[in-house]
């Protein structure tokens, strides 16, 4: 079986030249005159990632036959966006690793990390305005309203144990799925026109997107963190409370959804000590059994993806078309 | 003598129409569907304040000879660019109280205010790109780019006593007078040509700017929260030396500018002892004599207001023309 990466650098092979143009661009852009800035953007840059999202602009552009001299710069500003959340979640969550690079706000501190974030947004959204189009501007700024939006919800939502699936999958849909919903209806319509093309990728984006955040509130309960590459049981120390636990609650008997309040709630001391100093995820995994909780989260998310990958039926045959059918598999076994 | 904000209002009455148009606009910006986020925007109405960067949009067009119907959602923009820009820095500074209201991140809490402020970061962007022009998406974005830089050199200068003055207006502009220059510019030149009005309305807008943070920055030093309406000793407890601090700083003894490092960098608990626990800037008031410094900054803050003045010169009579030199003397003998 290959490794998870090398399988993905095989799903980016149709837009391998966009892709290495919209890295150029990139650098670019983080390459700023202030030398305190250039210190920041050079640290996150090691945190480069998969770049999925900018690769499902080029794959959605090029499945569709829409694909132009700008998709690399409208990937790269879809990829800046997720850069300044990246810097913003991190803060939120007090997050101290990020795939094996400390976060800005544990290498520098919060301060610093919310106006590195900001930065990353304001420098996003003047890059759009060089385009020819306008609807990479429009996309992307309604498309952060409404990631916003999200996480302020979701944060007035902690520990809620009692919150529906539906408003679990509407907030974790706007913060996550918002974004890959844009860059696969950017990919289709940039610069214009194709609107029912475009609405078809923006719902194959966000069930694709959907599915992504629900692996990865899994990994968060019961991933171990030297695989997935960034510090787990932050949504515990947080107070939210995502899927694999939703449905565990709801199943447990009084005795037992008391004991899963208390692994959110405790005193620090109390965790500390009832889960020998390893946290509240430790202690939530000890009091209930997650497993079909989280296999429940995983089939829910395999259902997405097929959903998802139901909308690529339109399109004609193209290698493009086949990384986006991967991209579903791909996500869906994701432990990172 | 008219009490300051009276005199505000009949500054502004050359443009109180596109002000009120100006507030409905900003009033439906901030009416979001989401219950969480509507009671956080209808929290921050009431920081409301002055909307002297809303008044200089409207004014300079006025001025100009340049006013359209889009003047008001261009002024409304730029104000919810000052809105997220106030949310985010009373994170960074732990400030407590704005306008006498309690401040997003003590009401609610850090987490909730970075996102508010990514929110209404989101929201004024998009505005933008519903107008019909794309000048004020690309002066915008470009001022709030620059805006983080100087937000992001500042906080690596912090405990930066030897730094210029140059350094210090350089990081002053860009974090402060950048807004007030663009609002400025937009309102001279929006929807498009006119640039030589519009570059002197910007420099305009820059050097009140820059004289209106130079008396921020003194009355955080000897102000009197009362009457400021916000918590004051901020920049001090914070670390930002500010210019009447660099002025005393420079002339001081060895001895004394050991003390005047001492109020900002000793542990919480003997500040607490020495200044009877009225904090760090109560302790520096009485460790040297701030009032020669804060005077040399207040007249730094006069010659700025003179030369962007002259600016105007070129414009020919109107009321506005009128209230944009009056908004120079209020600025400067602002005390609030």
């Amino acid at each position: 079986m290959t490794a998870p990466d090398a399988r993905l650098v095989l799903l980016q092979e149709p837009v391998a030249e966009g892709l290495e143009r919209m890295r150029e661009l990139l650098a670019g852009q983080l390459d700023e005159a202030s030398p305190a800035v250039r210190d920041m953007t050079g640290h996150i840059a090691r945190f480069r990632g998969k770049q999925l999202r900018a690769s499902l602009t080029l794959l959605a552009g090029e499945a569709g036959g829409n694909s132009t001299d700008e998709h690399p710069a409208v990937a790269c500003i879809v990829e800046m966006i997720h850069l300044a959340t990246l810097v913003h979640d991190d803060v939120l969550d007090g997050a101290t690793v990020r795939r094996r690079v400390a976060c800005v706000n544990e290498r520098w501190d919060n301060q610093v990390a919310v106006l590195l974030g900001d930065f990353l947004y304001a420098r996003a959204f003047a890059l759009s305005t060089e385009l020819s189009s306008r609807m990479c501007s429009r996309v992307l700024s309604e498309a952060t309203r409404r990631i916003c939006v999200g996480e302020i919800e979701q944060s007035t939502r902690r520990y809620d144990f009692e919150m529906s699936q539906g408003d679990y999958e509407a907030i974790a849909g706007a913060k996550t799925a918002t974004l890959y919903g844009a860059a696969c209806e950017l990919g289709a319509c940039y610069p214009s026109g194709n609107e029912e093309g475009g609405a078809r990728m923006r719902a194959f984006g966000y069930e694709i997107g959907l599915a992504f955040q629900i692996i990865d509130d899994c990994l968060d309960v019961v991933g171990n963190p030297e695989v997935v590459g960034k510090s787990v049981g932050n949504d515990v120390e947080d107070g939210k409370v995502t899927l694999p636990v939703l449905w565990t609650y709801a199943r447990a008997s009084e005795a037992a959804r008391s004991r899963i309040r208390d692994a959110y709630t405790l005193p620090a001391e109390a965790v500390e000590e009832a889960a020998s100093g390893r946290g509240r995820a430790e202690l939530l995994r000890s009091v209930c059994d997650l497993e079909p909780g989280v296999e429940y989260a995983l089939a829910r998310a395999g259902e997405l993806t097929r959903g998802a990958l139901e909308r690529l039926e339109g399109l004609g045959a193209s290698q493009a078309r086949d990384a986006l059918e991967a991209l579903g598999g791909y996500v869906l076994e994701r432990r990172w």
